[in-house]
């Protein structure tokens, strides 16, 4: 099971798959100085920009601005507040920067935008926020790579939580992103169940019914799960310290530094977009988290040489 | 699998255990109208009088009692502050009366015990807790029963938490007690792990130092898990809507309604408190469960008369 070759096919044989393999190997290792039992072979993965391309804007909030703009279209008043302006108006430079300057420290945006986003969906129940995320994922284009969003998860990463898996670690998504945009489709792209789909989240209230109620979304955040708060949610849903972890950007600093201890070794992963052909080339909002790779020997996973396959084979033409 | 005899085999053969073999036996079969895909097969139980004893008080007031006590010696100004005072003066008529006030819907002396819990461990990481936690259900005699409290688990429950996951369910604790104080024993007892442990939790932040840092309690509360609370917590850790359901009190209520569907059908399970020969007899915190049992149908487990044996043998003399 440790042999590699046909499990991370669409790795290139460089030191980062083989910074892998060796800790895959010394981890099932029984008896071995660097031995983990399978219980405590908890491997935690960022999604935006570390398992599914994030750019040019990442795949929720494409769906969050559609909802936006289809509320700015039905009440004018929202058409000259932000972040519907921007939404109906599709003004990207405004949004682009959201992200990039809250890798930058200034939430400043994010809070305006997160103000909108829970008056998104407010009052909305989770099963029909379940079924619009779903098929938004399954049936939206990627605006330039010529697949579906839901296409648009690296192959390597998927193979890597395979092999993972295959050698007895149980893998759990940490995501700044929404738990709940994320869970309908992660069993199928990534074999990971909703139960193990960690993120950001917004205030739900149980409404009671004749058949036995459900659970709405309040026009609040409850989790903006990112930075120091990816390791709590990590210990709060798992109750373990996860061995392995996997980021791309500042705000999975945290992550990284938790994952392994002195007496339980752990292997700490930090995607590279440096592929501007087939993928994007960035390291907005990831600066510190280079550094502190190159200062902790975290293995960098650079998409330009490490990777021989970006993206499966669409569906669509 | 669907034979109960042995699986079931501390509970008598009464209509409880009929309507438990007859869900389940629907659950399974494929093809029939009451079908449970196996990914919906979430069932979740309440801890405190539902899996464990919780009389004369609940199993965690020992272990904070204990606690702040040991402040009140350190802190002699503490001695005249509840809950301090109680704690050092064993003044149980204040303590029993915290619960019963609670679930009638009072919630002010609940609150006054909290501040002092959360002081207790404020500061303390979530590992230390977890070895205090571990160490005092491993050692501590219950005050009555003439067993350790970690053997106070009901054994007929036990056997329906494996005979649940014998038929493919996915078993999760729902507790109103703190998720990190059953952590560290729920595998041995009951073979649910950490990561399947939903309860009240402590506010927790990320310390980071040279050895990839550390989870530390604040002196503030998180969530208290009961109640409407119940469902939503069961949501955020799932994402899915369970199917069994299994409480012993007015806050379970939420969680039993919560469970099953029109579409999917549930079993919700009540268990009674009328065995004073064998453990404890009260209704106090029930009377509205136990109204909306007989209301919905919902299948009241007597200890009395639906389990043959309450405890599995101790092991101390």
């Amino acid at each position: 099971m440790t042999d590699p070759g046909e499990a991370l096919s669409s790795w290139r044989d460089t030191p980062a798959r083989q910074a892998i393999v060796d800790y895959v190997g010394r981890a099932v290792q029984e008896g071995g100085a660097q031995y983990v039992p399978p219980s405590e072979r908890i491997a935690v993965f960022d999604n935006d920009g570390t398992l599914w391309c994030e750019k040019p804007m990442p795949v929720e909030l494409g769906f969050i601005l559609q909802r936006l703009a289809e509320m700015a279209e039905q009440d004018p008043s929202l058409r000259s507040r932000q972040p519907w302006q921007a939404a109906r108006d599709k003004d990207y430079a405004w949004l682009g920067g959201v992200i990039t300057k809250h890798y930058h420290g200034d939430d400043s945006d994010v809070k305006v935008l997160l103000g909108g986003i829970v008056q998104a969906f407010a009052g909305m129940s989770v099963d029909s926020y379940a079924e619009l995320a779903g098929s938004f994922l399954l049936t939206t284009p990627h605006p330039t790579l010529g697949r579906l969003l839901r296409e648009c998860t690296y192959l390597p990463m998927v193979e890597l939580l395979h092999y993972l898996e295959a050698h007895g670690f149980t893998t759990f998504i940490a995501s700044g992103g929404d738990r709940d945009f994320m869970r309908p489709v992660t069993e199928d792209i990534y074999g990971i169940p909703a139960e193990r789909i960690i993120g950001s989240s917004t205030g739900l209230r149980y409404q009671d019914d004749d058949a036995g109620g459900s659970l709405v979304y309040q026009a609040e955040m409850d989790v903006f799960d990112d930075g120091p708060l990816k390791p709590v949610r990590i210990w709060s849903r798992t109750g373990r310290r996860p061995v392995v972890a996997c980021g791309n950007s500042n705000g999975d600093i945290p992550m990284l530094r938790y994952a392994g201890h002195p007496k339980c070794p752990g292997l700490r992963l930090l995607v590279l977009h440096d592929d501007e052909d087939r993928e994007f080339s960035y390291t907005a909002g990831a600066e510190k988290s280079l550094e502190q790779a190159r200062a902790q020997d975290w293995t960098v996973v650079s998409i330009k040489n490490d990777w021989s396959t970006v993206f499966a084979e669409p569906l669509m033409g």
